[in-house]
């Protein structure tokens, strides 16, 4: 099946001032949309991350893909993620996901990836992730994932967003959000984007979502390497009780070194929370250190950086052989992403927690997808019974969101920046911090 | 697609008297051949292990499979090869391929998955490698598989075959029939089965081999654990400029403990010989073992017991991830086998040695691809430009095949009581020998 046609959408939507410990997400989050148009008019479609850097990317292999068979452009680009010898090595630790320039290659071709299997699953008539192997779920689970934030809903001027949520810069607050987030979409679990306050706060604020939320709801934190080794201890030894039972602790601490540190002072310790990663442990060349060091114990998949759907598969098969878990995490998002996500969850056995999105943060007004947002109910998206991702593109939405797109100053998200704006006009990214 | 009928032909073929630590072959050696029929009288196909207790594992799970849709099948019977923690564990040291209890689920799992993408593949006109991301070579090279052998062509009676390469006993008879092999399909490189002669005559072989034809033809030897880790070692070091260049040493001494010994004997001496392994290392269970002690560089995939093609994918990821090589092993087996395998090898970026083949053994009498038997040409099988696994069944060598089965006495594979009945009455395999 010919590609005849290569489109690249760049486009902008609301984001909520939300916080981490890279600072502060901007009034609007970049998002690139990727079309493929076969020879018989199906377009395959995919989202991934924004501004220019990845819109050029994908147009920079146009010459490879138009003309390409659909079925085979993923064969002929996999030297893209699976270069010999250092062709794994993309290590990140200081970037924002989406910005890590050692990456680009395998965000690239997850991005192909993605829409050629939409074409084919709309040509054949079946749902991407029965094109992979066949579907182990037909409702793929996500968490709440609270952060701490500003006033505000995003989006600035004639484009301000409602504010949904409100300011939560308290445990109060936040236990407040997750309530909220719970009773819309019937989440059953909880992902905390932590490293943003004092850690005594953030324990406060856990130990309060426990007792909100009671004993079996899962609960992590992710402070984003924002503590040191000693204050990671710490604070897994303060929550040994909230972060057991389904929960984790992610990325405490910087690097593998620092995570191996971190783990073997709470197993010393007697606490054996499991350590997460998508900071420490972001690619397949980070894994046989990580595994001989027994730095982290479950890793945080993501089509879209970790080289697309096939590659998460073989990342799930990685963790279940070393004995590790699989998450699955986020990035401000719309619903294409979102479908992509529970595509690849519903073909992936060995995925062992509810998946991460940001979904909730979005509004409707900007969603890409026909016929609005896509439903989250009982915590869960449900496999649509429609081919490829299983939904269109709104063209008057693309539509606007170029227009945002090109009325927003920046072109690639910069967390430290919007910090010093909105903030704290010194702010500077420090790890660790506390 | 629903699946509507299934069928298993249980098949013999005539099988050369060939020898290996685990005794002798049968004049027979035993296949079964899976169809899937779909609602639209599409027909997939795959050949897996022989006798009866493969047919019977494919039949009992015709519950499951009639009825089932052919891109969800593989995703509903994962639990085959994907079970929670000890579902992966299928060791085996002391059985000949195919008659370990253990990967019983993966080999019937793999049966089913290949005749699913053949299936599809014939569905939607793609060839089998382009429903598993796309090729990434178009020729797949296999070696020669030289082995010791008494005379005979296989078969007995009237179903007597031809002896095309007589008796080799000896060092010069079996390069004869190296000799003869790469004139016939212009393989560039060997995988010699050893563990049946003295290793001083082994080690000749291989020297002869090495002046035969020159530098440049990678030279491998598998002795199937025949040795003990004292005389791996001195063959190690006896041909450690023999196996170089390409080549490796396989399983020459048993199970991870063994192999990780000759390793360490090995690079103690200078010699860094990758070791190979398709008797320590045969399931996923075993790998996190066999990579803390290094036991093994060069793990021997085949979609047959590995629990098919997108699992060999997923091991062939492992093997990059951890610096080892990947090389696929055979087993007596047709035209239908033969095209699986060069299709999974087609679609495997990280395959890195020429694959094991059986198939020069075979006769064009047993062969049960329509049109006869498939083109080895300049050592490679080339995927044909046609859909699913590309070959067609002829239903008369099948009906050939089964009366073939009916005739022969035994219904599964049996090494040790042939080499029992025709060579030494008194033999048993030992382990290890020398």
């Amino acid at each position: 099946m010919k590609i005849v046609d290569m489109r690249v959408h760049s486009i902008a939507m609301a984001d909520p001032p939300l916080r981490s410990s890279y600072g502060l997400h901007a009034p609007y989050a970049l998002r690139n949309v990727l079309e493929l148009e076969s020879e018989d008019g199906i377009v395959g479609i995919a989202e991934t991350y924004g501004g220019e850097k990845p819109a050029a990317a994908l147009l920079a292999a146009r010459g490879q893909v138009v003309g390409a068979d659909a079925y085979r452009l993923t064969g002929d680009l996999l030297g893209l993620v699976e270069g010999e010898g250092d062709g794994l090595d993309r290590s990140q630790t200081h970037h924002v996901p989406g910005e890590n320039p050692l990456d680009a290659s395998s965000r690239t071709y997850a991005a192909l990836e993605t829409a050629c299997l939409d074409l084919i699953g709309r040509s054949v008539g079946q749902p991407v992730c029965d094109l992979l192997g066949g579907r182990v779920r037909d409702e793929v689970p996500f968490s709440a994932y609270p952060f701490y934030k500003h006033a505000g809903g995003g989006g600035e001027g004639d484009d301000k967003r409602e504010d949904k949520y409100g300011e939560a810069l308290t445990p109060e607050a936040l236990v407040r959000q997750v309530r909220q987030m719970f009773d819309e979409y019937g989440f059953g679990s909880v992902k905390f984007k932590g490293g943003v306050l004092d850690p005594e706060i953030e324990i406060e604020t856990i130990r309060q979502l426990r007792r909100e939320f009671g004993p079996d709801v899962p609960l992590r934190i992710d402070p984003n390497s924002a503590w040191t080794v000693e204050t990671s201890i710490k604070v897994g030894q303060a929550l040994k009780e909230e972060l057991s039972n389904g929960g984790y602790l992610e990325d405490p601490a910087m690097g593998i070194d620092g995570m191996a540190a971190v783990r073997n002072g709470l197993l010393a310790a007697g606490i054996d929370t499991p350590l997460a990663s998508n900071v420490a442990v972001t690619s397949f060349a980070h894994i046989p250190e990580s595994v001989r060091k027994d730095a982290v114990q479950v890793i945080l998949c993501d089509h879209h950086y970790w080289g697309g759907m096939r590659q998460v598969q073989h990342l799930a098969k990685i963790c279940q052989v070393f004995g590790m878990g699989l998450s699955m995490h986020s990035n401000s998002h719309l619903g294409v992403s979102l479908m992509a996500m529970a595509h690849v969850a519903a073909a992936t056995k060995h995925l062992t927690y509810a998946c991460d999105t940001h979904y909730p943060w979005q509004s409707e007004k900007d969603e890409i997808v026909a016929g609005g947002r896509v439903p989250i109910v009982n915590g869960c998206v449900r496999i649509p019974d429609k081919p490829g991702l299983g939904v269109d593109l709104d063209y008057d939405q693309i539509a606007r969101g170029k227009e945002l797109f090109e009325k927003v100053p920046y072109r690639k998200r910069d967390d430290e920046a919007e910090m010093r704006k909105h903030v704290d006009a010194t702010w500077k990214r420090v790890l660790p911090r506390w």
